[in-house]
C-alpha cells in the first residue's frame, strides 16, 4: 500500500488549486445572485483560461483532445474542481456533458462523433440525458414510458422526462425511449440522439429546486416529445441496448459524483474553519474557541478524510480491474477507462454502491455543520453553502436512492457470505 | 395528568383544519412558484373568509378583536396553522407582527395603539421587526451597532440590519437601537417605531435565501438607515429598555415558532405517509411496504409525539406560572399571557432552550426523511416539501442558534445540582 | 391538558424517593459487587422497611393487599424506583412476579390463587416465567417448540427454555407450552404453573450477561423440562389461551419496562450531573464547564423529557380506555386497570410500540453519555452506570426488538392512512 | 496510490487468519466462560503452535527475536489478530506489553535488557503499566499524585494506581511516578521497574468491569504503592522523562489499538452476516431477507471500510516521516519504528487524535448492531460480541476520551488555518 500522490499529479492538483483560486471562485458571487445564462461571457473567458492553461478536459481520453486521466488521477482533479459549482463546468468535464461524452465514443458511429461527440469536447455545444420520467420510479427503469415509434427510416418519439439536467440551452439530447416493447424486460429500450431544435421536442419548464429554478447548464428540465421525429441513424449503440449502456454510463457517474462531493466537502470544511476563525463572539473569542464548533471541525475532518480514501480505493480497482493486461501508463489508463471500464465497474458494484449512499451522507452532514458555523448568513445566497445545502440534497436521491443503494450492497455482500 | 383536550378546543380545532383544507392548501402551488406579492388578492379573500368564521388571530386578546386563546390553546392552533406556510398568515398570527402585537399592547400609548396597534391587529398594515445585524453576533445583543441619537424631540437612527423578516411591504418597523451608549451593557439599547416611509430608511434587498428572496411578507430584508429621524414619542417601552422588551418578546416567539414547527412535522409526517402509499414501485408493492420507510414512519411518528408534549407542557407551565392570582377562564387566560407571561417565561427559561433546539432537529429529521421518500419530486418546488427544507433550516439558528440554547440550558440545570 | 400531579401522588413520589435514599441506594454497592442471593437478609428487612411504610406492591389491586394505582400513577411510582435496580424489587412490584401476579388474579382458580397468588402477592415467595426459547425467534411465538402433553388428569411438559428471569430460587413457574398442537396457529399454547420442585424441571445454568450470571432474582435462566408432571389444575386460563394471555402481560409489561427506563434514565442523568460538577480538570475548572459536557446535558435532558411525557401519555390513555363506564376513583382505576385493561392496551398497542423502541434508545443514549463523563469510573461496577449500560443492552431486544415495533408500528399507522 | 497488498504480507495474512480459525476461535468460549487463569494450560500450548510456525510477535524488531514488520503491515496483522480478545495474546503482541518493549527496547540498560526485556519478547514473563491514578484525571498526567523518593540509591514509591492492565500475574510494573515534584510540569514524573514481588506493591483488586472482574492478563488492577523499594538502577530512561517516554508510547498504542479495534469490526461484521443468514424467521425466510438488517450490513460496511483506511493511512504516514534516509526494507521498517518512530508520531498527531475517536465510534456502531441482529443471544457470553460490547466501551475513554481528541484534532486543525 502507499498512499503518496505522484509529484507529477500533485503539481497538477496545485495548477488547478490556483485556478480555481484566479479564475472561478471570482464568478461564484454572480452565480448565486443572477441566472446562470447571464454569465455565458465571463464563463466563455473563463473556460478559454483553462484551455490556455492545458488544463481543458481532464477525463476526456487524450485522442478526443483531452487529458486522458485514469479514473483515481480524475478522481483527484474531480475534488479539487468540486469544490466550486462551477468548476467542473469551466474546466469541461461537467455531468451530464461528460457521460454523453464517453458514451458517443464508446458507441458512436463516425457521423455521430463529427456532429456530436467533438463539438462536445470542446465545448461549443453542450447535452443533455434524459432518462427520468415523472410518473415511473427511477430505480426501476423497466417502468419507462417514453417510446420510439420506428416509422420508414425515422423513430417518432413520444413521452414526458424530468429532472433532464442542462436542457435549457443544450444542443442535443440523449434519450433513452422504449422502441422494443415486447423485447425481455432490460432490452426494450434504446438510446437516441435527439436534437433539441427538432419538432415536437419542447422544454416544459425548469424545474423548480427549492424555489430556484436558474437555467442554462444550471437547470434541471421538464421535456415533453409529442411525434419528434428523428432519423434511424440517431440510434446511439444497438437497438435495445439502452438499460446496458445506462448502466455503464451510471456507474463512471456516480463515481463522479462522489469525486465531487468531496470537493464540496474540502470547501465546506474550509470555509467552516475560516468563518470559525474569524467570527468573533466577545472581545477576546472567537467561533473557534468554542468547544462545539471544535467538535464539528474533528468529527468531520475523521468523516471527510475516510470517505475520501474509500472513493478513491473504489476508483483504483476500477482502474485496475479494467487495465488488465495494459501498461498502466497514463494514455492506457485514460483509453482503458472509457473502453474497459466496464467490467472494472461490474467487479466494484457493491463498491459504488457503498460509497454513493456515504459519501453523500458524509456531504450532507458536513455542509449541515457549516451551515450551522455561519448562522443566519449560512442560509442565504451571500455564501455558497445555502447552494450546497439546497441543490445536494438531491445527492441520495439521484442515480438511485440511499436505500436502494443499501439494500444493493448487503444483497451483493450477503451472496458472498452464503457462499462460504 | 390529564392529557385530554375540552370537546370546545377539539371543536375549534376541526373548523380550523377545515378551513385550512379548503382556503389554505389551494393557495399553496402558487405560493410555491411565484412571488409572494402576486398572491395578495388571494389571501386578502382567504383572510376574509376566516374573520367571517371569526377564527381571526386566535393569539389576539379578546379586547383587541383576537380570541384570546391560553398558550397551551394558541400552540394546538398554531399546530393547525403551521402545517402551510400561508397559514399564520391568513389566520392572522404570523410572526413578526403577532410579537410586536404582544409588545404595543404591553408597552403602547394611546397614541401609538391607534396608529400601530389597531391596524396591526386588524391585518389592515403589516410590520417588521429590526433587530438583528449583519456584523455583529445575534447571540450577543451588547454588541449592537445601530444608535439612534436624540436631537431635540426626535430620534435619530443609522446603522444597518439584516434578516429583517417581512419589512418588504411593512408599514412600520420595531427597531431595536443604542439611545444610551455609557448605560450598563443592557441598558444602552431602546426600541423605536419607526415608519418605513421614512426619509433615510431603506430597503437594501431581500436577502436570498438558498437562492430564494421572495417579496413582501415571504421575505427577510437587509435595512439601512441613515439618519432616519422619528419623533421620541416613538420611543417604544422605556428608554433602554430594549433588551428587556426584547427577552419578553423573544420567550413567547420561541414558543409559536416550536409550536409551528409541530405543524410542519405533522404536515411532512402526513405528505411522507401519502407518498409511501400511493408511490408504486412494482406491480404488487408501494414504497410503504418497504422496512425501509417503515422504519421512517415509526421513527417519526415517536420523534414528533414526544417533542410535541413537551412543547404543549411548557406553553402549560407558562399558562400556569402567569395565572397567579387569576381564574382560569378563557379571557383572562388570554390577557395574563399577554401581561404577566413575563414570570411564566421567566420560569421556563429552561423549557423554552430545551424545546428550541430539540423540535427544531425533529424537524429537520422529519422533514428531510418526507423529501427522501419523495424522490426528485421532494426537493421540488412541487411540493410544500421543499419550502420546509429550505426556509426551515434557519430554525436551528435564529432566535438562538442550537449551541446557545444547549449551553444555557445545561448551565441552569447544572445550577440546580450545584445547590442540592 | 393538564400537566399537574395531584399533592396527594406527589407526597407518595416524595416518600418513595426519601426511602429510595435510606433504603434502597445504600444496598446497591453490595448488589454491585457480589452476588445477589447473598444480599437476602438485607433485603428483606429493607422490605419490611417498606411494609412498614404502607408502600408495598404499589401495582398490586387494593383486594390483594397492594395500592391499587392506575397504570399513569403506576408509571410516576415505576420512575421512581427504576432509579435502582433494587427499586422495583425492595418495594415488591418486581418483573416477572409482578405480571403473574396479573395474570393470576384475572385468570386464576381459587384454589391457583391460594397457592400460588398470594403469597407472591406478599412477597413470601417468588415466580418466573418461561416462554422464550432458544433456538425460535421471540417475535413469531408461533414457532413454540415445547410442548405439554395431556396424560390422564395430568400434563407432561418437555422442551428447553431460555431468558427465564429470575427462575434461581423462585417457587414456581408459568410456563407458555403447545398443548393443542393441530389448532390454529394462535391456539395451540397454553400456561401451566409448575412448581419449581416437580422432578423433570431442571435449571441448565444462569445465563451470563456480558460476563455476569449473577443468581437468585438477578438471574436468567436456561430451563429444561424433561417429562415434567404437573396437574392438569395447574393450567392457568382456558387451555389454547396461553398466546392471548402472553399479549394481554406483554402490554403492561412494555409499559412497566418504559416507565422503569425512565427511572434509568433520571439516575444516569443525575450522576452525569453529579460527576461533572465534582470532577475536577484543573484548579479552577470542572467537567460541568465544558461545553461538550453541558450539550449532553441539555440534549439528555430534552430527550428524557419529552420521551417521559409520551410514555405518561400512553398510560393515561390506557387507562381511560380501560375505564368505560367506571368512576375515575383510586380503587376502581387500580381494578379496572388489571381486569379492564385488555381493552385499553388494544387501543394503545401503537403507542406502545413506539414507546417500546423510542424511550430504550433514548436511555441507551444517556446511559452511554453518563458512563463517558464518569471516564474510566464508567465502566467498571464501582458504579451502577456500568450495571445499566450491560444489563439493559437487552432493552432493544426483549419483549420485542426494536425492529418488531418500529414496522408494527408504521403498519398500523398506515392502515390509518390508506383508510382516510 | 496503491491499495494493493504485496504478495507476501497477503500470504503471511492468510497463515494467520488459517491459525486464528484452528488455534484462536476455539479457546474462545472457555475464555468466555471461565477464568483467564483457568486458560492458562491451553494458551501455553497455542502460544507453541504460533512460535512453531514462526509468527510470534509480529511487531518486535527482528533482533529481539520478532518479525520485524512496519507499522502498517503490523496494522494489517493487528486487524486479523484482533478478531479475537486472545488473538493478540496468543501471537506474542498483547498490550501492555507491546509498549513496554517498546520502551524498554529504547530506553532499556543492558541490565534492564537481560532482566526484564528479553524474557518479555519471549512470553516468559508478563508486565504491566502502571499510570492511570483513581482520583486525577487521566487526561492531565501533570496531576500525577503517586511519588518516587529517592533515599540512598534506591527509590521510595508510595500511591494508587487503577486500571492497570494485567497487573494480577506480571513479574513486574512500569510504574510512572513523580521524582522530581520541584521541576517544570511535564518534567516531574519518571517511569520505574517495580517487580510485583517487592514489598509494599500490592494488588488491591481486580476491578470488575460492568460485573466481570477476571483475573490474570484479563484484568485491570487496582496497586497500593507503601513504601516500595526499587534500586535506582530500575530507572527506565532519564529521571525526568515519563512524560515524554509516556507520550512516545501512547502514540503507538494508539494506532495499535485502532488497528485491534478494526479486527473486533471485521469480526462482529462477519458475525453480524452469518447469524441474519442463519437466523430463521419462519418458513421462507431469515433475518438476511430484512430491509432493516440489510440497511445495518451495508452502514458497516461502509463505515468500517472507510475507517481502516483512514488508519492504514495514519500508519503509512508515521512508517514515512519515522524513514527519513532509510531504505524501506523490512528489518530497518521494523528498527526503524521503534526508534525514529518519534518523529512520525509527531507528524501524525492530528490523524492520531482522529481515527482514536472516529475508529472507536464505528466499533462501538458495528458492535452494536451486531448484537441487535443476534437477539437474545447478543448479550450472553454464549458469543464473543457480548465480550467485545462491554470490555470495548472503554475504548472511547482510554487513552484520552473522545473528547479530548477531538478538540486536541481540531486545535491542530485551525492552527494550520490561522497561519493560512
Amino acid at each position: 500500500m502507499n498512499f503518496a500522490i505522484s509529484a507529477e499529479l500533485q503539481d497538477l492538483l496545485s495548477r488547478i488549486e490556483a485556478l480555481m483560486q484566479t479564475v472561478v471562485y471570482p464568478l461564484e458571487p454572480a452565480f448565486l445572485s443572477t441566472r446562470f445564462s447571464l454569465l455565458a461571457p465571463q464563463l466563455q473567458a473563463a473556460r478559454a483560461r483553462i484551455k490556455e492553461a492545458g488544463l481543458w478536459a481532464p477525463q476526456v481520453p487524450a485522442e478526443l483532445g483531452g487529458m486522458g486521466l485514469s479514473l483515481l488521477e480524475h478522481g483527484l482533479v474531480s475534488e479539487a474542481l468540486g469544490k466550486s459549482p462551477l468548476g467542473h463546468f469551466v474546466f469541461g468535464c461537467q455531468a451530464p456533458d461528460a457521460g454523453n461524452i464517453e458514451v458517443l465514443h464508446k458507441y458512436g458511429t463516425p457521423e455521430q462523433i463529427d456532429r456530436f461527440l467533438l463539438p462536445l469536447c470542446k465545448g461549443e455545444i453542450r447535452s443533455c440525458f434524459a432518462m427520468t420520467e415523472p410518473d415511473s420510479p427511477g430505480s426501476n427503469p423497466t417502468q419507462l414510458h417514453t417510446r420510439a415509434v420506428r416509422s420508414g427510416d425515422e423513430f417518432v418519439l413520444d413521452g414526458r422526462k424530468w429532472f433532464t439536467t442542462a436542457a435549457d440551452g443544450a444542443a442535443f439530447a440523449v434519450v433513452m425511449a422504449v422502441t422494443n416493447p415486447e423485447a425481455a424486460a432490460h432490452q426494450r429500450a434504446s438510446m437516441l440522439l435527439v436534437p433539441t431544435s427538432t419538432p415536437g421536442f419542447e422544454l416544459v419548464r425548469n424545474i423548480s429546486i427549492m424555489g430556484d429554478a436558474n437555467d442554462g447548464f444550471a437547470s434541471h428540465a421538464e421535456i415533453k416529445l409529442s411525434g419528434c421525429r428523428v432519423p434511424a441513424t440517431n440510434l446511439l449503440g444497438p437497438q435495445g441496448a439502452g438499460f446496458l449502456i445506462a448502466q455503464e454510463r451510471l456507474g463512471p457517474g456516480r463515481i463522479h459524483h462522489c469525486m465531487r462531493w468531496l470537493g464540496i466537502c474540502a470547501r465546506s470544511f474550509d470555509l467552516l474553519c475560516q468563518r470559525a476563525l474569524s467570527r468573533k463572539i466577545d472581545a477576546t473569542e472567537t467561533l473557534a474557541d468554542k468547544q462545539l464548533v471544535q467538535a464539528m471541525i474533528a468529527e468531520s475532518r475523521a468523516e471527510i478524510d475516510a470517505a475520501r480514501l474509500l472513493v478513491l480505493q473504489t476508483a483504483w480497482r476500477i482502474d485496475q480491474a479494467g487495465h488488465e493486461g495494459h501498461a498502466p501508463s497514463k494514455a492506457a489508463s485514460g483509453h482503458a477507462k472509457t473502453h474497459a471500464g466496464a467490467s472494472g465497474f461490474a467487479a466494484a458494484q457493491e463498491d459504488v454502491s457503498l460509497i454513493k449512499f456515504h459519501v453523500a451522507g458524509v456531504m450532507q452532514r458536513v455542509v449541515d455543520r457549516a451551515v450551522q458555523v455561519h448562522g443566519a448568513m449560512g442560509i442565504t445566497s451571500d455564501t455558497v453553502l445555502s447552494y450546497f445545502y439546497a441543490h445536494e440534497r438531491g445527492s441520495r436521491i439521484y442515480d438511485g436512492p440511499d436505500e436502494v443503494h443499501k439494500l444493493a450492497a448487503a444483497r451483493r455482500i450477503l451472496r458472498r457470505y452464503a457462499r462460504s
